[in-house]
């Protein structure tokens, strides 16, 4: 059986990169600093972040391979325009690709997306198809609030995406779905933006009907679904007083939750109201929370550990580790066969 | 033991009650409309809706007594400026006090507030003076984003809540954080609008010292604690992160959940991660759920039900029934007691 962790930022990136985004975002309030260049990152530099970090709690935890993503808090599609985000954008993905270079073995490329408020999706689509079709990224973060906490973007089920969705569909890649930074003051980024955008999908998937149009699109809702496991019945309950169908014709064939909660019991609710093959391992390790439980003696974020303890078959851990993943991500699934895995 | 249900809106409010408020709001749009005189609502009229309604169900699924106050998708703070909301939550909490009166064995008051966008609380101290002194309520519905999704008021740990929380700790009387209806398209009102506030509501108070200033204050965050009891170990891993106090004592002294989880898996969850002096009995009955859920053949909203089928010693049914309603609302218990309960 393969581990494979579904949901790993690169939040350990080399000094230079953050010190580029510094200047970049200075440069936003003030146009006539220097617009930066490209840092320079060296390899050992990259070797060290990752070798102190996700690859030696890799080890450590025992999981095989982590899907990779530029550092989701600080994607900030509400800094600056377009063309600010597609420039941090690139650097973003360019630097996951290096990491995926020097450990092929442990790390597969998905992608940031250049959002920007108010603007069509092309720009996004581009850099999507560069990610897939150059650097054999398998999968992408969409943000459904570009403006950090605001929410001026249309629901995810608005045609405003749908030639995004298209070009998912055609190269059969799914998006996770995941916010950026918040810079309204209500919202803790990974406290309540996060949580709350997951469980917003949630329902927003509930209330249209964005699968019919595109029955071979799949999402990932990070962090266990947000909110929706625990509140399944309300969720199962909305479906019907709204008259949609059940759930599981109507949202879970295309919906999958991670498994990013960090205490034993939330995930035995977890496997216990979400039918397996929608559950998918994940961490998001050296992330949000990076403390040791102090109830349990383990960090919060080794997750695996809360599925090794579940009560359930071989088969069914088989399934949230590997198998669930390499349907979702088929092109993950093509690496991994060329492999010999 | 009584059973207390801290949580129930007169969602069934006689057709004229609603009639005034469409005129209302329309002349929000036109000024050239009539403003609407107060409608004539029969005690009749108010009879059959709670006989029909909250008092059937109360008798069927053998609760005595419920914290009533209006509906809260229907306080809609983001309409017009603050006498329209002042004039509207008049006319609902005074209707609330005639079912009080028609109905005093089964219903005690809590008031909706006349918040309004980027004014400050001297309304709300106002009505909820008038309410507590008055009109005999013991409890109020605080909502922590009167622009209807749109979250621009500041923080609830801001300054600008502080007076009407000097009002609250004066009277004695807590707070549910309740939002209303949702004017962003992003979030369904009752299906991601008001989980997110409790969520997000909960992440400020661990983000601030809100209770360092207050310690007497309470709060009832309701449906359950949003996301919270779900990623308790995301929760108590960020007050460590945040070099916050440990939740016991820097948030749950202060804070409460219900029981507005419509499935036995969350009640469950919420009863094996939360003390069971955090939680108070609430069913939000009438309301976001009302139908059956067909896995069980009852309905979802009978949240006393999952209660019933927990493992827990009596007496701590009885917490969650009675004694935390009581401690948390001290002006309920006199009531009570003065009725010899």
């Amino acid at each position: 059986m393969l581990i494979i962790d579904c949901h790993g930022h690169y939040t350990t990136a080399p000094a230079a990169h953050q010190k580029f985004r510094d200047a970049q975002v200075a440069r936003c309030k003030n146009a006539d600093a220097t617009l930066p260049q490209r840092p320079n990152v060296s390899d050992d530099e990259i070797r060290e972040s990752i070798e102190r970090n996700q690859l030696k709690l890799q080890r450590e935890r025992g999981a095989d391979i982590t899907l990779f993503s530029p550092r989701a808090s600080a994607m900030g599609h509400h800094i600056g325009d377009e063309s600010v985000s597609q420039a941090w954008t690139e650097l973003c993905n360019d630097l996951i690709k290096r990491v995926i270079d020097l450990y092929p073995e442990n790390f597969v490329g998905v992608c940031q997306l250049p959002q920007s408020q108010g603007v069509p999706l092309e720009g996004s689509i581009r850099e999507l198809e560069r990610c897939v079709r150059e650097l054999g990224f398998v999968g992408c973060n969409l943000n459904p609030d570009p403006s950090g906490g605001h929410w001026r973007s249309p629901p995810l089920t608005d045609r405003y995406w749908y030639p995004f969705y298209e070009k998912m569909v055609e190269l059969d890649v799914p998006a996770m779905i995941h916010v950026s930074a918040s810079c309204n003051a209500n919202f803790h980024a990974t406290g309540a933006h996060y949580i709350n955008a997951d469980t917003t999908a949630f329902m927003q998937f509930i209330e249209g009907d964005l699968f019919r149009d595109f029955p071979t699109l799949r999402f990932v809702i990070p962090h266990g679904g947000g909110a929706v496991p625990y509140h399944w019945g309300r969720y199962r309950g909305l479906a019907d007083m709204l008259k949609r169908p059940a759930l599981d014709q109507h949202v879970m064939r295309n919906v999958f939750f991670d498994t990013c909660v960090y205490h034993q019991p939330g995930i035995d609710l977890l496997v216990e109201v979400i039918d397996i093959d929608n559950i998918v391992f994940g961490s998001e390790m050296v992330g949000a929370v990076r403390g040791i439980d102090p109830q349990t003696g383990h960090y919060f974020d080794d997750t695996k550990r809360y599925i090794d303890g579940l009560d359930i078959p071989e088969v069914d851990k088989r399934r949230i580790f590997e198998l669930n993943a390499r349907r979702i991500y088929p092109r993950l699934d093509q690496q991994l066969k060329a492999r010999g895995l």
